[in-house]
């Protein structure tokens, strides 16, 4: 059984996208298409999907779904007269804050990502320093860090220290544990100063040898025992020092640097 | 005037947090404080919260306002309790969904976020891709890019990049342009080939300036007169040869990564 499921926004719509995912995933044996229509804010294109809303009803023979942020009440009136049941994002909660709050809301689009200046060189600098301290890189930087992510090659560090610095403007340095590094029994030297920000990731070997086999097949390096070994003795290191650690294995990156960010105390450099 | 937001979710709590802040956005002229309680799921948990809620609105004198997502209706059963406007943005639309559905939602926490092997490879892949081909790096990947973002230096085209990868598991690759690409009538070499996914970034010479400013202050890169001749010979380049291009001088990553994805007709390739 398919669904198809409209999600409309007069700005990028990813809210919208996420919410809509999130319901819709509790519902299962639903096979659900989605259709985004992002910057939806002419007359002209509420129309056209009209057009479509109704194309894919008589196709179907099923009313699609309709999850819609669309602050104009003209554009949303119109796309209200589609054949779909429509939850409307913006408009369920405002009615309650606007009691609650003493003053009505503004209608304006997508104010929630106008840009203050703060938040976007926060951001692209901190999105510059994970990639500037990357992988071991640019060690002159590691005091201004937040925090440092530590652990074996493709436990999940740099697309975290990203996710950081893009979601939370928090500045994220990783640096890479070897086969040499378990031989100390300290941190690498020269995260070793910083060992109160040091946190580190770790993932189930067998996950670990599937994603390095990915990489280079057949090698010593995606071998399981190589795999095996490396997360044993990394995990052996973070509890001697008493490092905290997280294991990535079926984590998304969100859910990762979530989890650092409420585990290491971190605060968020951007609203 | 202040008042306090908790966002609380049995998860990250970023879909949460997203909706709470386009909706208070729209309410001008109060100053919101935001305490987020990621990963909540334990009774001891909200009990925890219950006290903060509680202690919070005896300090303020007005009850803070609580958005939620919580699976588990124990926990949200309990937080309900507290002296605040909650809205539960799970339960909100789960009922018409399941009349329109016809069968009962699980209840299973953080469903969104389970991970496929087909995403978390996507993903991890689509982001390594920009990272390999950042800023004129791989050429000889460009072939699998999905698309080639090029500009001025500074223009932003390494977050969006990794935006793209990151949110959409989109390969995107990114040239720069520089001075001497301006002497040819014609894109750089190495994308020559590739016209067809080429896009355009480009931003208002004055912002430019600042942005330079803060990176190298006082230079030649950086002054108004410098980045003036660079953007305009640059969109006289994406003109001339018909490439689609955007100014990101007042658009956010997710903006600029959105509107590429609607123009360029590009497919998202993660769930």
């Amino acid at each position: 059984m398919q669904r198809t499921v409209f999600i409309v926004s007069d700005h990028t719509g990813l809210t919208a996208e996420s919410v809509a995912r999130s319901l819709l995933a509790q519902f299962e044996g639903i096979s659900f298409r989605y259709v985004t229509r992002p910057f939806t804010d002419s007359e002209e294109e509420v129309y056209d999907l009209l057009y479509e809303i109704n194309a894919t009803f008589e196709q179907e023979g099923v009313r699609p779904i309709v999850f819609s942020t669309l602050a104009n009440p003209v554009l949303n009136d119109q796309l209200k007269t589609a054949p779909a049941l429509h939850f409307d994002l913006f408009r369920t909660y405002l009615g309650e804050l606007e009691r609650e709050l003493g003053r009505p809301p503004m209608g304006r689009v997508g104010r929630l990502h106008s840009i203050s200046d703060r938040n976007y060189f926060a951001r692209i600098e901190a999105v510059d320093f994970a990639l500037s301290t990357d992988d071991g890189l640019g060690e002159r930087y590691y005091q201004m860090a937040d925090v440092i992510l530590t652990g074996v090659s493709r436990a999940g560090k740099t697309p975290t220290c990203l996710f950081l610095g893009m979601q939370y403007g928090i500045r994220a340095s990783n640096y890479p544990l070897v086969e040499a590094d378990f031989e100390r029994e300290t941190l690498p030297e020269p995260i070793r100063p910083y060992h109160q920000k040091v946190f580190g990731l770790t993932i189930q070997p067998f996950r670990l040898h599937q994603i390095r086999t990915q990489r280079k097949p057949g090698s010593r390096y995606a071998s399981l025992e190589q795999c095996e070994y490396e997360v044993r003795r990394a995990e052996q290191l973070f509890r001697r020092l008493s490092i905290r650690y997280f294991d990535t294995t079926s984590a998304s990156v969100e859910e990762i640097a979530a989890n650092i960010v409420q585990t290491a105390g971190l605060r968020r450099r951007i609203d």
